[in-house]
């Protein structure tokens, strides 16, 4: 599980977070700087699957494909390497920031927000019982659930071994997803449940509780036209297993607007030390705009290390 | 003289000016989108002289004149065109914007500043006697100084050409200069004087008068070790020709901050439809962020015509 052990027990200049065009711009521009740094990503861009892009200056007529390989390239003959892991919060104490990975914990004087656009939507509840039973992160927090049951939204491809890995400490799960992987990606990813667990074809429609997370309203899928589509079953936790998750859930406090991070001009949080670059900061959603906000990002991190702001 | 008669008499949606990463950035987007741009600029970007540039994404290691030449090959590539020539004030009315250039008027709906650095700073007395006898344009203002003496301030190749105009209509002209270009780039670029041209090889410390301009103090190079070595001579205007002029100087009103264009994060200036973008703008004066500001003043720019904003 563990991908980048030498990742731990390391004082990180700048971590960025998200390999689209903004977090590899704002590494580029960093390690420039000489900055020690460590560039983070779970998920693919959504440029990859733009058929053509025109408006990045310098490239004409090329694959969303072809300029995202022009971008790794650039990073690779940098000598950046790209870890590839899945962050599930950020403490911010002591000037500092630890981050926590699926694979381990990391830990920097600053860090470039730089996640693009987060496109679920959250489940109601999601917000209230977050800590109070709703986690992002079977490995962090997996352990609090020893005996006990919980459920797993599995909305991206590792909530199949967190799943299994609550499975294996002893826990009582139930999954629940609305799209299973074909045989060939089951296969190919190893995308394939433990057999104590159970599972459930259908959406999380809303986390209730008291105190604490108590239940889970699920939207069956096959019996939608039924009378009855909704099943309600008691849980002491459930982990919601997104490919990303969103700012605001990352990192306690952190100030929004709307659904975008709020940045003023040099790309500063409300936090200070932590940055944010590119789609996730808002309109418009291009990559001229990102490659810009991440060299912003850059060096106002590398102004702010050198306690310049 | 006028290069680009066929720029006269169109009302074109949005003036570009400038052709550095910022100018060129705004004009494909402007383009894409549909719109009927102009692309104006009189000089070479600085990325030219730029011995490498490793911090544009998509480029690593590559010459800011190989860099540069990507870029305007995707211009070439989109079919917008170049205009060469230099502006020398920009007036605001009717909600559309009238553009001098010393080779004709473009009437536009939006503006798009991406003039970069300019580095000259003013000369004492420059901004109190602006229209009081200091001017920017000898094709513009040279018919009321007929009869009359005018000093030329030459800081520019084009200021050769303006001079020879003001000489032709019958004005008494002093050339004050403190670099005379080589002979080799004198027959090159026919930077040469008409003979009855005096000329002076100095800079000029201070304009003075009292409602308008009425005399120029100059500081003679040749003689600085010496006591005397300032000349002041009587004139009734001056013409000052630099490379660009400052957008303060261009537009009236226009809002800075510091030496730079104020804008908000929408690239806006304080003056509707006026955008901004590049390194006019402020810090950092990188590529990445003027591509990222000649979009979103493009994109805002679109949406200003849309009546949007």
């Amino acid at each position: 599980m563990m991908e980048n052990k030498s990742a731990e027990n390391k004082l990180y200049d700048i971590a960025i977070i998200g390999s689209g065009p903004a977090g590899l711009s704002a590494a580029i521009n960093a390690h420039a700087r000489g900055k020690r740094i460590i560039l983070i990503s779970n998920t693919e861009n959504y440029l990859n699957k733009a058929e053509q892009v025109n408006n990045y200056l310098g490239f004409f007529n090329i694959s969303g494909k072809d300029l995202m390989r022009n971008f790794k390239n650039h990073i690779r003959d940098m000598n950046i390497d790209l870890i590839k892991s899945k962050v599930t919060n950020i403490m911010n104490f002591n000037n500092a920031f630890m981050i926590n990975t699926v694979s381990g914990i990391i830990n920097t004087k600053s860090v470039i927000l730089a996640t693009g656009v987060i496109q679920d939507k959250k489940y109601n509840g999601e917000d209230i019982f977050l800590g109070k039973g709703v986690s992002y992160c079977a490995t962090c927090d997996g352990m609090l659930y020893r005996g006990k049951r919980v459920a797993v939204a599995g909305l991206s491809d590792d909530a199949f071994e967190e799943a299994n890995f609550l499975d294996s400490i002893g826990i009582d799960v139930t999954f629940i997803c609305d799209q299973f992987p074909s045989k060939e990606a089951a296969e190919h990813k190893n995308l394939i449940l433990n057999d104590h667990i159970k599972y459930i074809f259908g959406k999380v429609s809303e986390i209730s509780g008291n105190e604490r997370v108590a239940s889970v309203n699920i939207m069956l899928l096959e019996s939608m036209k039924k009378n009855n589509p909704l099943l309600k079953i008691e849980i002491d936790g459930i982990f919601i297993l997104r490919e990303a998750i969103s700012p605001a859930s990352l990192i306690p406090g952190l100030e929004m607007s709307g659904p975008y991070i709020k940045v003023n001009k040099a790309m500063e949080t409300n936090i200070p030390g932590l940055y944010a670059a590119g789609d996730c900061t808002g309109k418009p959603l291009q990559v001229a705009k990102a490659v810009g906000e991440g060299l912003i990002a850059a060096l106002e991190s590398v102004n702010f290390l050198a306690g310049g702001s």
